[in-house]
């Protein structure tokens, strides 16, 4: 454990949409009961006035900071949350929940179908963008929390820190995106379609009701293999391995010769054990789907005083910096209050996760002129 | 047929290697009887010192230009072959093999191997771009032709005329690289990887022989769809599809939504109509393998006097400018005459496929200055 982490911390569990009041998704279909795993550093204040919700990426978790009990692995924005850090826990509560959809804890395709006694598979609705967000809301309405200080996040999470300031401007102050984009490019569609169609091209995937057999290992690896290369850019990759050999010559075989090929298939499987296949369908479709664009974006108002900080990275390929842009020139004609930076960084999209130090500044900052009362 | 085509050709057949003077490979295996297919268009003059050898891509064949008789499908680089055009049949004679490891009628996996009388399959030896080049050397002597006029490609056919001027500088005059590198990067390495873990993670792959059984469908499908996306760039893919649906409204299921799912799809089963997948994990290997940096390249000659054009195209994300750049400093190096040009152009990495003018000008006027007698 890091000298500065907030130590232990334990998930908690929260339930609602207990039939027959279940959740109204985007589709028109319904989903109940619905459970949220989520996790919270620091203390809500009298007023509730100092919560800030974390938004997790495609494969993230409720977990974003501090140890398990039984598992010493800190959370995926450690660095981040903390006493003294960007999401200082001295001031902040800060709450981090599993997107509905996912696999660690709330509802996804791989928790039991009430109608069958059996895990959901492809009987799971499709959600989106506005269905996660929406469960977030019941989570932040259980704590009594009428208005969010800020919802950040990376990724997905940026996605879903924007629909929070469109869908419920009157209960946020702030929002943070980061690495994030109004809508997918056709590009950003199709790796994710190709990520999918990995998958449902493993035989093992056996058209999603595979949980009695295991999980589509080689679809599921091939697809995150994808994905890490997209994560990672080209100068990023050339620093981590350049052309280095596993062994001292080429093997003239088909195994991995070079050291990224190994990185590759070590991350890909490793990825089957803790991921369920499933939500990586479902998440992935449900960033296709978002559409933040034009009067997409808080089609009623006109103005917005909510405040945002938007950041990209200059080598993430995969949310390029013009997806940036595109978002602080749609707040701009919101006339909303817009700071936005364009950091400099060789990690790519994983940046997000990786340049603490100038994310902590600007957030930091950013924070401070939207203290809670 | 296009007017300006040069109407019907006619693939030919040249064999050598013959056991026992079986070809040596660059990994210490042998490999003979060897079958190379190819075509040719225009005359070979009487000093036969008019010969350029068009060297194809990654899924290319010996069928660059004008139709067969059987099939309209004008070849793959009609627009730059033929009277008036960039490779001039009145003044050229212009030769195409298809590369060994191939299947469009070149020795590789899919042959039969004599030794059995079945598909070599995995028994084919790895081969590299080395050893295509060494191929193409016997055909060139078959034809008589003491030196190459020129060696010209795009991607692996830059590869290769690379290899022909370090290889045998005094059989060529000039080489005209395009769209390539000097070696893969870590994240073309990891492009390819991911393609081969496609094909080899599907059971139809039955370790790669599967030649009686028909080939694994899904997995070389998924492989074709990831290099789709890397020859097109993000501007290129919101030109024809930005976020188009097939339908009027969004699925909500796991089907194709957007027009751009729908392309990779159809190309992506598409191409396992038409090439083998075998050849696909012998080719991309090559091509990972390939590296003419540094001292690798014409490692005896301190000067060369074989001539050079390189040219790259600005949105081409897969191979980037910067290899070119590469190349250039590397030929600069060995005093070559060396002219270079970064193509303005949307089409990513297909761009050497497509941006025909500004080609036919450049390989037009450097041609002019090397004439033959």
């Amino acid at each position: 454990m890091k000298k500065d982490s907030i130590g232990i911390v334990t998930p908690h569990v929260f339930s609602f949409a207990e039939p027959p009041a279940t959740l109204k998704l985007e589709s028109g279909r319904s989903l109940g009961p619905i459970t949220l795993t989520y996790e919270t550093y620091g203390r809500l204040n009298e007023k509730k006035s100092n919560a800030i919700l974390v938004c997790h990426a495609l494969s993230g978790d409720a977990h974003a900071a501090g140890i398990h009990k039984d598992d010493k692995t800190p959370g995926w924005w450690d660095d981040l949350i903390g006493q003294g850090k960007a999401l200082d826990t001295n001031l902040y509560f800060v709450i981090c929940s599993n997107v509905i959809g996912g696999c660690k804890g709330s509802t996804g395709p791989s928790s039991i179908n009430p109608d069958t006694g059996k895990p959901y598979a492809l009987d799971f609705p499709l959600i989106t963008i506005a269905d996660m967000v929406e469960a977030q809301r019941h989570l932040i309405d259980f704590f009594g929390i009428e208005k969010l200080l800020c919802a950040i996040g990376g990724s997905l999470g940026g996605m879903q820190a924007l629909h929070w300031a469109s869908a419920y401007p009157e209960r946020i102050i702030a929002s943070i995106p980061i690495a994030t984009a109004l809508k997918h490019s056709p590009q950003q569609i199709a790796f994710n379609e190709v990520i999918r169609q990995s998958i449902m091209a493993d035989p093992a995937w056996r058209n999603g009701y595979y949980y009695e057999h295991g999980q589509p290992e080689n679809g599921l690896a091939v697809a995150r293999m994808i994905g890490h290369i997209t994560f990672m850019s080209d100068q990023s990759m050339e620093e981590k391995f350049s052309r280095k050999l596993k062994n001292d010559n080429l093997s003239f075989q088909f195994i991995d010769d070079f050291e990224v090929e190994g990185y590759l298939r070590y991350r890909g499987y490793n990825f089957v054990k803790r991921f369920d296949a499933n939500s990586y369908l479902y998440i992935t479709k449900a960033m296709d789907y978002f559409d933040l664009s034009g009067d997409h974006f808080m089609p009623e108002t006109k103005k917005t005083i909510v405040r945002f900080l938007v950041i990209s990275f200059k080598s993430d390929w995969l949310y390029p910096t013009y997806q940036s842009q595109d978002i602080v020139r749609l707040l701009k004609r919101k006339h909303a209050y817009t700071t936005y930076f364009d950091l400099t960084s060789t990690y790519g999209h994983d940046a997000f996760l990786i340049e603490i130090e100038d994310e902590t500044r600007l957030i930091k900052n950013f924070l401070a002129n939207i203290s809670p009362d």
